[in-house]
């Protein structure tokens, strides 16, 4: 159904790319055939990367012109396939198109190209005494491929997820043209809300070529509190009672000893205070020490009142360092502790994590897959993963299949959705459709043939 | 095009809402043919009050079947005529759908039906302990009018809009389909953001049934300080500089002297501090005295570098109450102070609110109408007002005209938009074209047609 890409085509790539930034057949590294998480697996027929929105609109009209897909692609950290071009056709690689364009102080934002890793991001608004919240916890991701999941992250529950902080966008569409939507505004309710849509639909929509962000004022002052708990379900139970009785932390997140174990064999590094079984790691940020003392203070009464085993303030830099350096490095270390894996982004009302942990222990035993967790306890979104290690891929996958099947109804049960932060891509299309079949599915299809009537952007992915 | 209501229609109408519920002809009071700005006036051809959802499922099943329009109104506060049913039909009014159907703390989440008038849910919360932060003036409307025009508010600059306190959303569609969208979860990246196109949409893409809201815990100190300036334009200027350099404060209002005057003459008690030209109103809020001390200290600092005449503290409940009361009455003693009036409600990138209300003052004089002007000069969400007084209508019509073309095109050539929280209804249609002719406008229409094949959704509004 799509045309498959020839001499010809190859050749008017080189003419809008330039020969240096067309790759084909050989040329393409495996990389490109998958993402971090490794579980989807395709190779495009080009790899181009654009080095600017000029070349982008010629590349859609061509493409509408002759029916082949365009897949997007930042720096290829995502968990669900959504960059892995499963129909073949043109491999769009944006790390190029990587510069700060524009930092405006008075209206408070930055104006990027989609390439820009969020680390780049980060020093360069801090060092000018500005924030920009989003923090997932993969730094060299691109701001394209963080817009395109709404990425959540560490800080979300104080200052919400990426599309929170998106203030304008500009984007090709399927047919080419440039368009821009929103702009460095605060506020909009002019018509219909065509910003959103570019927001967590994975490229499927238009491609992101321009981003204006917002900042805000850089909190001064901030420290972690490290909270050990006797049990999982101490822990996570104190998590919704800490929200309701007190100020909203920057960061609540939920870990075991079992990540830090891993975190500690793969960084060669621990955290202090690592003999406990469960932790909360809570932060709180603030515009001066006393106001800040005065919630770390208020946090830990809570944290003893709620049964914590102690509290342990982490205020140097090199102590957060430590810690911090070891949560983020989770993914990555139950990563290296199996052959393959695949994990569950499933977001919940708060008050089912507890159960729905229990309930993740025991179907790890039924079907007899190991499934290592950790999670954003404050904003119900859990990561659970699912580790091959020694088993035949067959077995994996079958009882991977089962396990899926298993811990998404439960979820759904308790009013959970499918993905919190990473997306649907590819590898979660399934469990989509059983949650959202019949009119959501059907207005979701409606709306990608308005954006994309020859299915030519990233197909495959989200329906 | 669309079917006459008949007798037989009536009959169906109150076999599904209830012979006390439905009303027609002269049973139609004048009231809901327009709204509180009163510029678009319409009757609809009957009148319904409904009681729950499965009612209203009915009535979208019929007009489907039948093809007549359905207009949703809650309390009729809107300034842009999108609860006008210009198109004749069916006026569905929510006010009887005004239940608070559940509190859940431990997700810090409020359950209502559309109905619900904001005052009602700040009181609810409140005495909980809990904030539903969105703040917008007129405290009678309803929060499913509130959702469907994406309402901002004082606070919104430190805060966000209204929908960024919506995590869920249950809704009627076109074809009487209940859907829920969202839910008690924090975070969603499960496929297209279906929730965020029933936000500011003015019911022309579904009517909204019940509504999940964000809550947080009540910040449980709060002080404003009243900054006078020498001129609009100093105290204009020293806003972004306060955003830059220091935390974000809940509210950042401009008004002048004759914003005031109104009110003082409307409510018949003035401000504390009365006799100066320019004013800045600031409010900060905190989880203790100390923070909230710093936060003031440091703003007033702030303002007096930055050439503020003086820094009153208003820390009183009385004081606050005087002047936040003036501040709310605005709209309204604008309204009493002429015969008739329309304003704009354009949002601009901060840094262009200096020039562009100097170049307002100068179409007031060019024009010959009296243009009183305040503003959330924090968001560059300025509300423009241009009253009639003794002008004759024609005169003052073709004036409004003229005066709105200029001050559009003008906002335009700032980067700004036509509305940042009043919406687009019938009475901006026709600059929002103007601002997003093309594409824009192009996808709208796509995702109308998905949403409402039979244009029979509040049809005439924003499209």
């Amino acid at each position: 159904m799509y045309k498959k890409l020839d001499e010809k085509d190859f050749k008017k790539l080189r003419e809008i790319f330039g020969k240096e930034n067309v790759f084909v057949g050989n040329e393409i590294a495996e990389e490109y055939s998958k993402d971090e998480m490794g579980m989807i697996q395709a190779y495009p027929e080009a790899r181009v990367l654009a080095e600017d929105k000029y070349q982008i609109s010629k590349l859609m009209e061509y493409a509408s012109l002759m029916k082949f897909p365009v897949t997007v692609r930042g720096a290829g950290t995502g968990l669900v396939g959504a960059c892995v071009p499963t129909k073949g056709g043109v491999l769009l690689d944006m790390t190029k198109m990587n510069k700060i364009i524009e930092l405006d102080k008075e209206n408070t934002v930055l104006v990027v190209e989609p390439g820009v890793m969020l680390l780049d991001i980060a020093e360069y608004v801090e060092k000018e005494g500005l924030f920009y919240a989003p923090d997932p916890g993969e730094k060299t991701a691109t701001i394209g491929g963080n817009i395109s999941h709404n990425a959540g992250g560490m800080r979300a529950i104080k200052y919400g997820v990426t599309g929170d902080w998106i203030r304008g966008l500009e984007v090709v569409l399927a047919d080419g043209t440039i368009m821009k939507t929103g702009g460095k505004v605060v506020k909009n309710s002019t018509g219909y809300p065509l910003k959103q849509l570019f927001i967590g639909t994975e490229g499927t929509l238009g491609i992101i070529v321009e981003a204006t962000l917002k900042l805000t004022s850089l909190p001064k002052f901030s420290a972690s509190l490290l909270v050990p708990f006797e049990t999982t379900k101490e822990a996570v139970k104190a998590a919704p009672e800490l929200l309701l009785r007190h100020v909203t932390p920057t960061a609540l997140e939920y870990f075991d000893e079992t990540s830090i174990k891993y975190s500690s064999e793969f960084l060669g590094k621990s955290i202090p205070h690592n003999d406990y079984k469960a932790y909360l790691l809570l932060s709180y940020d603030g515009t001066n020490q006393a106001a800040l003392n005065h919630d770390i203070e208020v946090a830990s009464q809570i944290c003893l009142d709620l049964g914590a085993l102690d509290v342990y303030l982490i205020d140097t830099q090199e102590r957060k360092k430590s810690i911090w350096d070891v949560r983020g490095a989770f993914l990555e270390a139950i990563k290296a502790s199996t052959t393959e894996m695949d994990e569950i982004d499933v977001v919940l009302p708060r008050t089912h994590i507890v159960d729905y942990l229990a309930f993740a222990r025991e179907v790890s035993k039924d079907v007899g897959l190991r499934m290592p967790y950790f999670g954003h306890v404050g904003d119900g979104n859990l990561h659970i993963y699912f580790c091959r290690d020694d088993l035949e891929r067959e077995v994996f996958l079958e009882r991977l299949d089962k396990a899926f099947d298993i811990m998404y109804d439960k979820a759904f049960s308790y009013g959970g959705l499918v993905s919190g932060e990473h997306g649907i891509g590819a590898a979660k299309k399934k469990y989509m459709y059983r949650l959202l079949e019949g009119k959501p599915i059907e207005l979701m299809k409606g709306i990608k043939k308005v954006f994309d009537p020859l299915n030519i952007l990233n197909p495959d992915k989200v329906l």
